[in-house]
């Protein structure tokens, strides 16, 4: 991997263009999803100088589980249609890297089939709360069964975005993709698919209240995924989430909404170290890694790379992205004089945040 | 409708390029026309989470006037250069999409027409208060028996702005347009239409007295278009205004002018809650509703958007352009966390606005 | 005239490109060149409604001198390279106006022959101290004589800023040009050309003490011009400057000197009412003269719109250009809600300043 | 030499393509690289006017060593790569222009070869600590031994920044460049040479503690090259520093490191006065080494413009690099009203850095 705009073209070379659009658009007008790649750029650093760095470290923890380098993997729906190994694939080249990988809710593998094919490795799992709170349960109950170790809970999706590129493109999944994880046979499945449709539509009348429900049913710990504002990273964890995510669904969700690198200073300063705070979106290499963390992100999560990585490479594509990650974070701290991560803060930046 | 910026490119296509540019033109280098729509765009949304938003309801009402949303259609001149039917169908289009329309001194379709052929949904009307004072006072007459809810007075035209599009391409109005509701018959305005010309100019000594003559002689609640001042608007409502909109008339007069999104904030602050302020200019997408809702607008005006609608699909069109409106805005809010109008609030936008 | 960019355009395809650039260019990479006119641009105004401008006026004084409109006739050197009548045809234009000219020390008409030939209307001039002093004097003395009610003193040229234009075109002034001013016959300059053209040098020891001297011997008012400090001029003044022009000789000077209109109100509160400021430099339209005099102007000054005036249209393409600029700043006045100039005010303008 | 850029462009045509893109290119996505030339062009300036600028002096001392202008050439690797004379020829040049020339570590002729072909002009060494930190003390040794003034000890290089130009285009050293200043023969180094590549490696381990080894060891004065920091500044000079280098690497280093430009003023103030603070990268003319004389460096440092002089006419070649600076910066300082050093402040510059 040479950089990662590089391996984007190459992976648009070989998808479907409209394959290619589903994912790599944005809803709108797609000014967040521009704004989440140069919010991040923007940011200037002020690197430190004459520390040893002749050791960097970049190990860390998420929620207690070991990490290699602050670098998840963010939930992406459907894997198997930019590589046949789908998810598979994707566990396992996040597992080989040393980091998590969050499976969706729409993955496009069962649930269970992924440690099941890809060892028991790390492993959060993605929850779209659902209109049928029933198979929801169930989810969340074979999330816990299956060995995942946190419920990564979205909650800016009470309506799914509109994403012109695929209204243009006339785009459509393909059949029975996003139904991986419905609570019933395929066969069955198949007998009633418009109905299913409807009863996986995400619940548009979620609350803060859910979380206690959903940390009480599944007994792991629930990191809220979507929050752009501080007071609403405060009610996530006083309704008893362990941890948030600053994202806005990589500008798939309001389009206008906030660049993360914007939102992250509010939340880190209003949650002030009561949990760990997370961020995706727009993350392009090593540099913005760092950035990230220095604005006080215990770590980022990565989503369009890593599936560039799969289309182009399968489990050591993903592997070679996240490798490429740890190098350039790796050459970022020593350039920065943080050998590692408890030496990254706010001051390694030029204040020109809004 | 896919978004607005392809319906304008349809509409666009369909017209005479005269009469596009006399429509998508502004005033001079067009600086205020590009940073009308710019200035919304800038603005950065900070989106709950986690709030029921199962229902989403924007109705609202303009001076008590119900709306099923937040939007309301701008007085253009001329409509039947774009349509045959003209103001007709865009009033029977506003009404189907539950909006109220303002219909303009230059309308191409005299005032008591616009009722007769569309039935008695709310309407406004807009007046230029004409140097023939007399003819003016006549105007006013006719619109309440026609039974418009309210006069909308243009402040902001005491001369008409410099079109160098008009210039460059020739461009003249047919003949006899612009006159539908000069108040005698068409013969004899054909007799005397030199004459007539100059009496139907704007008046360029209007003063904030003349609110006060307006609202006594109409009886109907006067709204002032074109304010771009908190202290310009206090001063209408002091002299008998019941509203305020703010409005640099799309661009087309003072070149220049600030952006309708950056004076929002400054008359939304000095009206402090005594009375409704619109704005209009600009508004291209649900999104852009919503800044201007949570900047403290009422309601916004659309005028180029319905016109494109009303272009290429008359009253069908309009329609379309408004129920668009309404599924963006509908998306937007629930996306930002707010099921209904009093929700929205200014905490909803990142601050940087100058 | 339909704008002042057409108007270039026109000047530009009739002018040898050697010519055409040796007025347009700037110095270095022309930052400030292009600032002067950007800056005024992104000026915003917040323009007053509700004002009576029936009638609007916009006739003024300079040092007491009545002008029809505040938009003085910048020096311009070797005017007959643009026009064969050059600096006449520039007086009679200027003056037909309304307007004052400001003829310069390299005029190619001498100075005495512009009042002979263009009559005896108010006329200014502009002096660069040279190194031969007693030159200077005499230009001084004779300017005196032939009317001129001003002296424009050049400050922020001790030496000619480098024009990359003129050298990569390989440009030369024609032979002679340049030296109509010159205190001695034709052939006596032709004899001795390289001595005087040393000897008609800038001085670049000009100081504040100079503008005394000045004072006293022309018994004129001295008016600096090119100043772009407070504190500079508040020493022009303290040194017997009775007006100060605030300028970066359109960009020809210092490459990189703040533009105009930035400089403009750190000038105009310095000088605090005590006298005249003037501004010059990218003054492309009606709405910069107003924006120029909000900030604090009394009048402003064109050169180049002046100058392409003379090469389109000889003298009355002069006319054309000042009566272009009276026609939008007349909309703009009547359009911001200020009926005269002591109307004009800084709260015309969103405060975007730096 | 018209200005720096065609001289680039001359460069860049002589130059084989890849040996071009290792000098221009720059780190990561060179946000940097590019940074640097903007932020001191976005500076505008205040000048000053009537001030006698008749005799304008730019001479100045580097650590007590006369310069006639503000300006030393950095030190740039393996320059006989861009002509065969290399180094000696930048050296003859550097020395005509009566500036100091900083010789590097990675130099392509031994460091004594220098001053044996080029004279006894001043000169500096610039040192990378080796990880062989043997070789590194007979590096310190021999600088001494052969007559160079100051140890310039390179701190942002604890790793080699990574360059994306280099790897697109497959970029190689010819063999043995880069070794001319290690401590054996070459034909010693032939037989060893991977062995010597990771000896003549940077030390990543470096601290603030090796400046003091360092001044002990060379007994010559020690200035930090690459500090972006206030607090960086104080900490090397309180090691044993005598002065300090504001420089991210020419943007070689760290991408999305601050600018000089806008590092400087922080470094500056920090030091307050303690100690000469020089600055380098994105110098690109004579205005720009005014902004940092402006904004309080005691002289600047060029790299690549000297590099293109050297690529383009050796000796001659650089030496016109630097006459242009000074024949540059002698224009600005006249138009500013600055006539020595002393008269250089920040007041000339408006506050527009962040």
């Amino acid at each position: 991997v040479l950089d990662l705009s590089a391996l984007e073209e190459e992976a648009r070379a070989r998808l479907d263009p409209g394959v290619y659009d589903f994912y790599a658009g944005g809803a709108g007008h797609e000014l967040t999803l521009a704004d989440n790649v140069a919010a991040w750029s923007s940011l200037r650093f002020r690197p430190r100088v004459l520390r040893d760095v002749g050791a960097v470290s970049m190990e860390t923890t998420a929620l207690g589980t070991q990490l290699s380098l602050p670098v998840l993997v963010a939930p992406v729906a459907h894997q198997r249609m930019v590589h046949p190994e789908g998810e598979i694939a994707m566990a396992r080249g996040t597992a080989a890297a040393g980091s998590v990988m969050v499976v969706s809710t729409r993955s496009s593998t069962a649930l269970e089939d992924v440690p099941a094919a890809a060892g028991d490795a790390p492993r959060w799992f993605q929850l779209y709360v659902l209109r049928d709170r029933g198979w929801t349960a169930e989810l969340v109950d074979r999330a816990r069964e299956a060995g995942y170790g946190a419920i990564v809970l979205t909650v800016d999706t009470p309506l799914l975005g509109r994403h012109l590129r695929e209204v243009r493109d006339g785009f459509e999944l393909p059949a029975d993709f996003g139904m991986a994880n419905a609570p019933m046979s395929t066969a069955a499945r198949a007998a009633t698919r418009y109905d299913v449709s409807a009863r996986i539509e995400q619940a548009p009348d979620l609350t803060f209240a859910d979380i206690g429900w959903l940390a009480e049913r599944s007994r792991l710990p629930v990191v809220a995924k979507g929050v752009l504002r501080g007071d609403d990273a405060v009610s996530c964890l006083d309704a008893g989430a362990t941890a948030v995510i600053v994202s806005n669904h990589g500008g798939r969700q309001l389009d206008g909404a906030v660049a993360t690198a914007h939102a992250l200073p509010d939340v880190v300063d209003a949650v002030a170290g009561r949990a760990e705070v997370y961020a995706d979106g727009g993350i392009r290499g090593g540099t913005d890694v760092l950035r990230a963390l220095a604005l006080g992100a215990r770590a980022v999560l990565v989503g369009r790379p890593a599936l560039w990585g799969l289309a182009t490479g399968g489990a050591e594509g993903v592997r070679a992205v996240l490798d490429h990650l740890r190098a350039e974070l790796d050459l970022a701290m020593a350039l920065s004089g943080t050998p590692d991560l408890a030496a990254v803060g706010p001051d390694l930046l030029v204040r020109t945040v809004p």
